[in-house]
């Protein structure tokens, strides 16, 4: 058999690497589609003249293009036969990806639990990107809830990994290169820098935006991530919701758009803590955001910028000037489809 | 509060003046998704080779992709809470813009009218791009209808613009860099030249085009208009129609691209007249275009092309043979949806 | 009259030739959204890295875009009023296309045949594509079915043309340039090389696509292909069926994307033998996808690689796990759309 059907659990074990197929080269073509596909107006990744003021040689990539293309690298070997893409950990973008970079992919597996039904395990992964001359570009830790082969094969090895709650503000990548001193905050469209945010600050992004069927699967594919509860309806006819499910990326990135307003100067996302997809996201609801300033913290070195800590939370078909959240059991309303808790780097007043 | 809802009525003044946010660097990846939304065929924006038979460097940028991206960059200022956009008026093409281009945009409000049912007021705004090195690309007027934030304020100040019927053909800007002698018809696609067209003419552009939700929207988030009536269906739940409004312009550039059937060498666009979308455009419709010749005219110092100056109609669900159009009155009929009255510019008999 | 309402059968003659119009240069962009638009992964087409140890200047245009482009083309002057696209034969693809080529396509009318039904024709064009200096890219014939202007008219002149089964491989051009022996399996994600395969072997391509409406229209505005049973629902609320049909190129693209799965190394499309479009592809449809081995040839002058015939079958809403075909009687059963015979390149084993 030359096709494959995907890796069932029963097929990883803990150490095991993957050095995933189809590199990528990301142009400036790649970065028009998905500011088409999310409407993004972050000026950064919009203007090159703005880019080039920060003393940037043009617009860098926007930091979850890079992400959603690495993730995307990682499914044929790890999640296309994902149930669902559990949560994220110990992300770090190492720095600014420009058009014209090729990416590459690497995965080890570093956890692995079998749940107590015996049809599904969990597997932890931690993956990295790598350029054409092998620089790191981000790496990441991901969990994915994947089929078993066999209900009835043994248990495996059981390891789950302990991971940090957040990445440390000291740990976080700045680029070397970015000078926010001529930060135009009127042509970014925010007034609000760094200095003006303060912990517990809760953000309504106020606007909503309705997902396609066309949508959401254009993206994905742009993505090359194949995992095929996205794309074959045929197939998902068969499933209790009977619905293609949308990736949950496409919906951090609807919801990273829209942030915007009211996040304007979050220009780069230096980590991610933690994420998760708390509830599906299906075509034809209506995705709104709210963003919750969970730390903020000074950058070594650097008196030009500081790091937000956020959680960026989505809901579908709800208003989020309720800052809906999870309630005190940790429970999330059926409303609430993420859970992103992420650093940002803002510029500081000049 | 960091986040807006935007301005409303009461929030203008005559003379206040916007630098709009976010500059955005086209680029031949814009091109091709506008191609793409539209399939436009006309050969100068097509092909490089063409446009370099007609000396310039390479295809220049679609001028309604241009105008397009302009208009989205007021809609956060002016227009986020637009009821209607009403109309247009003294649009006038400065240049040729080319990939890499960043544009800059900036409006100043030139009248204001509160509707006799004060909920309701008209904003007119000039509005002026600029690339990154301060050539003004465009610059045009329109005015919207946007909603008062309490329909019991005082009434300001009024003041009603007094708007060209049109722009005169000597005020036309014709890039100096452009010369159509070697201008190959049978590459173009259209043998009709400038000299074949006479006013009074009419020209029915017979293809239609079926408009879906995913192309408008991301059509407008290409040009990241944000304006909410495009994007949030659970929004316009509450309203009467109950769906999303398809941006105006995606309307324009349809009937543009279908207006290649009949008018292949109107190549330019060089001025708006005026402009009125009459009807609203949704989801599912097939959108049908016809062309009415109003005027032609010589253009100063140029013996290789000239100006027709143009109505593009366009209509919902009804073929345009019978070149439907206002009545005597000057009501529209409901399948109308668009009367665009602009100057192109074609080439003349070589 | 202006505008077209394109040929109809006794608008054309044997030996007619067409210089087609709107030459259209191919870029990155394109490249970008046909991956989009398919999420194909052949490494060849996704990263500048891997066709550089290719040795090759960097990632050459997917053949099957350049492709569709030519067809489009040829659409407005050929098929505008075709009822059904029939079938391929002798495809040849002359040389790798790299972004920034501009497309020229010429056609000419080489067989023609009234049917018995006296409404319709089939009219069988040779068509070829060049690009701006006059190199041969690509040349295929193709044949349609047409519809006359009137049932009454008298018969014409009728030839069909003798068809060769297949091209010889001895035929098939392969790119100099490319040099397979620096070729990364784990890279391309296939461990299967040229010799890997054998005549009569059968590969279930496993994965399914759901294709939307705003997907096909915008591949097929992508190729410029106006056609109007594409894009005008308005008018196929008339038809039997009431359907927009699928542009069958599209049906194409997906299976060949599909086809990554067991054929990742299956990289260049040397030659089209045949091709049938057996059924209708509508939105909402699941395509899924086989591979036959009918062939496997050495290439003269080539150690590097090899050349394997295949017939890619694509479905409708049904798994291609039983490998459906066509029955004694050479019927294809209903599921059943496409029968795409062609020549794939595929490296040696090092």
């Amino acid at each position: 058999m030359k096709s494959t059907a995907g890796h069932h659990f029963e097929d990883f074990s803990i150490g095991q690497r993957f050095a995933h197929a189809t590199p990528r080269t990301l142009g400036q073509g790649d970065a028009t589609l998905y500011l088409a596909l999310y409407g993004s107006r972050f000026a950064l990744h919009s203007s090159d003249a703005f880019a080039r003021q920060l003393k940037l040689p043009g617009r860098p990539l926007d930091d979850l293009l890079v992400f959603h293309t690495v993730f995307g690298k990682t499914v044929p070997d790890i999640s296309l036969n994902a149930v669902a893409n559990l949560g994220y950990a110990s992300g770090q973008f190492r720095g600014l990806v420009y058009p014209g970079t090729t990416v590459h992919a690497v995965s080890e597996v570093i956890g692995l639990k079998e749940n107590s039904n015996r049809r599904t395990g969990v597997v932890y992964v931690r993956t990295e990107a790598r350029d054409e001359v092998g620089r790191t570009l981000l790496s990441f830790i991901r969990w994915v809830m994947v089929r078993k082969r066999d209900p009835h094969s043994e248990p495996g090895e059981v390891w789950v990994p302990d991971l940090p709650e957040s990445i440390a503000a000291h740990a976080l990548h700045v680029p070397e290169e970015i000078d926010f001193r001529a930060f135009d905050s009127s042509l970014s469209g925010s007034r609000f820098f760094w200095e003006d945010y303060e912990p517990e600050e809760k953000i309504d992004h106020i606007d909503g935006m309705t997902v396609e069927e066309s949508d959401h699967m254009l993206a994905t594919r742009l993505y090359q991530n194949t995992a095929r509860v996205h794309f074959n309806q045929h197939a998902q006819n068969q499933e209790s919701h009977g619905r293609r499910l949308i990736y949950g990326g496409h919906a951090i990135s609807i919801a990273r758009a829209l942030s915007f307003n009211g996040l304007g100067n979050a220009l780069l996302l230096a980590g991610i803590n933690a994420g998760r997809h708390v509830n599906p996201l299906f075509a034809g609801d209506t995705v709104f955001a709210w963003s919750h300033i969970v730390d903020k913290a000074e950058l070594p070195g650097r008196s030009d910028c500081g790091a937000l800590r956020l959680r960026l939370m989505a809901t579908r078909n709800l208003s989020c000037g309720g800052f809906p959240d999870k309630d005190a059991a940790g429970r999330y309303p059926d409303d609430l489809i993420l859970d992103f808790d992420y650093w940002a780097i803002l510029p500081r007043h000049p």
